[in-house]
């Protein structure tokens, strides 16, 4: 008999190659706790919860949880789906309360950015309205680096680590066929905030090497800026690597460029972003003369497992146990920030700091991260990255020479509730 | 005093990860071999030779060669430079014999496709003309994995495997955003030939797992055909990943799309392709009413050395230094070849084909590779391509936590000859 409250677990958001290792460390640590009962998986995120989409967690096997640590995206299941404000539209709400008692769910650990700490924030305050027993624990996931009060986000080191290396070797590729191929541009993902594109100037040890131009959305982008710019660096090498951040904005702030089609905004109303590095492609070919060619890493610098920075593994694991260990010790309505300690060399333990901060917070690349044209980045930028690409975190090959990635059972939760959406 | 024959090493056409492999065989082999002199690095291929913009290679430091076999692109510098024909324009080989016999160099070993094949057989066969004593020897290069008369070409395998992973990865991705992200294309390489589209249905180890769709320029691609697909495999997965060669052509055999700006050809006169994914994402957000997005590796899909093959490092070794061998056995004009030895597990040893064969030939992706409806693989192409992605090469990685590639001092050789070009 199974007299201990449950947990759910779930995802939110655009997927990571590290947030399964936030959802091993919460499902071993509620199963080393001695305080949860079963641990639930809600199928992605909170539209799992809405549909009591559940299944099983602790039925999967052990080596299943464990491999979480060395599997990219979300295996639990993420999604986009945003709670709307709680006075507009409190059925959302109540659902998901209707869902947790009826599956005796008393804790909720949520990995996501800002808007599912905003979601996780507002089911707890109506939980504590009605009186109904919750503990919601976030857990912060997002490559984009770009939340508050924390020091860096799971997620991060890992984009941060392959971007870089992508550069590396795609600089090596231009400056072997420069004569031909002059320009390479690298569109990363950012939004809002150029951690990403600052993360790929960690490539260049010297002034030679790429990238020769970043672009991040803190810095007001113009053509004109480009254009000189780019005529300075051929000066110098001949050839030019650009990295660009997909949310690039003018002086005015808006994105020089936005997919204006049937799917131009996603659910949570962000414009949905493409085409910054054909666009910047276009100019540089009319505008200076010479040939240029573009790399989309897309979703593939979000998940690239086989060269995760094992760093970023651990301290993703790190924040999903301390998540359950603070809700065992009392805490509630809180996400688990990393806290980098001062002193020689880097080391980074966790704290924790309120739901609704972090969901009203942003996290932009700094001033003194960014140098004064501009167009790349500091010294500064450089020592804040670089501990968290290091080491390669292990992925098992497979006898066809290839990762081996899991996938969950999946044995479903039996359905208590009407159906709902 | 020296009175050995020097040799040149020239690299040409895209780079590829172990295309460095071969130079360093065959730099290590001309050393060990004893009856060449200085090995001269010919900066930018034939545009190299043509200006006679040369580097002693033997004077570089051991170590700088050994690291060539872990430093993607080319470091002796590529070129997309096409010698015209020997009657339109016998300058160019009558300059390159020129630049030869001035810095007494009696071998050339040239690392390409078919096009650098070409070349080094009409310059081979003008020296022959005019009685000067050369020996070109071909090393077979290409991602494109379209050379005749060889089982496969150096830098494949490292592409194969690096798209198979991403597409694993994307695959997971879309697998935990597919209520948002319902369909992901990966656009890849591959002008004529689909084998780098085809190398991503490895990726799939059960019908669940990405890609779903695989679509080569040897099967004929018609938007209606795509529609119809898409929706097939969304009523089975309620998702969808589709892997697209950059030359998908229609039934006529024209290009669906082809960049029409100002660089719209090479200098070797192919069309320069781009936006295959674009045209697909466009056609399933408007027929299918899906939101679709893409990743465009470009370069970075011949340049992940982080990722590359060992099967794959070591054969590109193993083709340079039978290049090397072959030539003091007193072969001329021939290409280096792989070939495949019969019977249980792979083994793979070295064969010689003609460099006129070579470069008149052009291998597709056969028909027994491709399924029935056109939009994926068979297991006769798994088995053929699954040897050739497996082991990991090895890569230095630095204090900083990323790759460390080599590149090369350059000491220029004097130029003795008036300026050309």
């Amino acid at each position: 008999m199974n007299s201990k409250p449950n947990a759910i677990v779930a995802q939110s958001g655009g997927p990571t190659a590290v947030i399964n290792s936030s959802a091993c460390g919460v499902i071993q640590e509620a199963a080393n706790c001695g305080k949860i009962g079963k641990v639930l998986g809600a199928i992605n995120g909170i539209l799992g919860v809405l549909k009591e989409d559940l299944f099983d967690i602790s039925a999967e096997k052990p080596e299943t949880i464990e491999a979480l640590k060395q599997t990219p995206a979300a295996a639990i299941g993420s999604c986009r789906y945003k709670l709307k404000s709680l006075d507009d539209f409190k059925a959302d709400y109540e659902r998901i309360l209707d869902v947790f008692k009826v599956h005796d769910i008393h804790y909720f650990f949520y990995a996501g950015g800002n808007d599912s700490m905003d979601s996780a924030d507002k089911i707890n305050k109506l939980a504590a309205d009605i009186g109904y027993d919750l503990v919601c624990m976030g857990v912060p996931k997002t490559i984009d680096n770009d939340l508050a009060y924390t020091d860096h986000c799971p997620g991060y080191g890992s984009t941060a680590k392959y971007v870089a290396t992508c550069t590396m070797e795609a600089g090596k590729d231009t400056e072997a066929l420069y004569t031909t191929d002059t320009c390479t541009i690298l569109e990363v993902m950012g939004r809002n905030a150029g951690w990403i594109a600052a993360a790929a100037g960690l490539a260049a040890r010297c002034s030679e090497d790429a990238p020769h131009l970043i672009y991040m959305p803190e810095a007001a982008f113009s053509f004109e800026k480009l254009v000189s710019d780019v005529k300075e660096v051929l000066k110098e090498f001949a050839r030019v690597f650009i990295v660009a951040g997909e949310g690039l904005k003018n002086e005015k702030g808006n994105y020089i460029t936005a997919d204006t089609g049937a799917f131009g905004t996603d659910s949570f109303g962000h414009v949905q972003l493409g085409g910054v590095a054909d666009m910047l492609k276009a100019v540089i070919e009319k505008e200076v003369g010479i040939k240029a060619r573009f790399n989309k890493l897309g979703t593939n610098q979000r998940s690239a497992m086989h060269f995760a920075s094992l760093t970023d593994v651990n301290e993703a694991y790190m924040c999903g146990q301390a998540a359950v260990k603070a809700a065992m010790a009392g805490e509630n309505g809180k996400m688990v920030t990393l806290v980098r300690q001062d002193g020689r060399g880097y080391k980074c333990t966790t704290g924790l700091a309120e739901l609704s901060d972090v969901a009203n917070g942003e996290k932009k690349v700094p001033p003194e991260y960014i140098n004064e044209k501009g167009n790349g980045i500091t010294d500064a930028m450089r020592d804040y990255a670089r501990p968290l690409i290091r080491g390669q975190a292990p992925v098992t090959i497979g006898d066809d020479g290839l990762p081996v990635y899991m996938r969950f059972e999946r044995k479903p939760v039996e359905k208590k509730l009407p159906e709902y959406l």
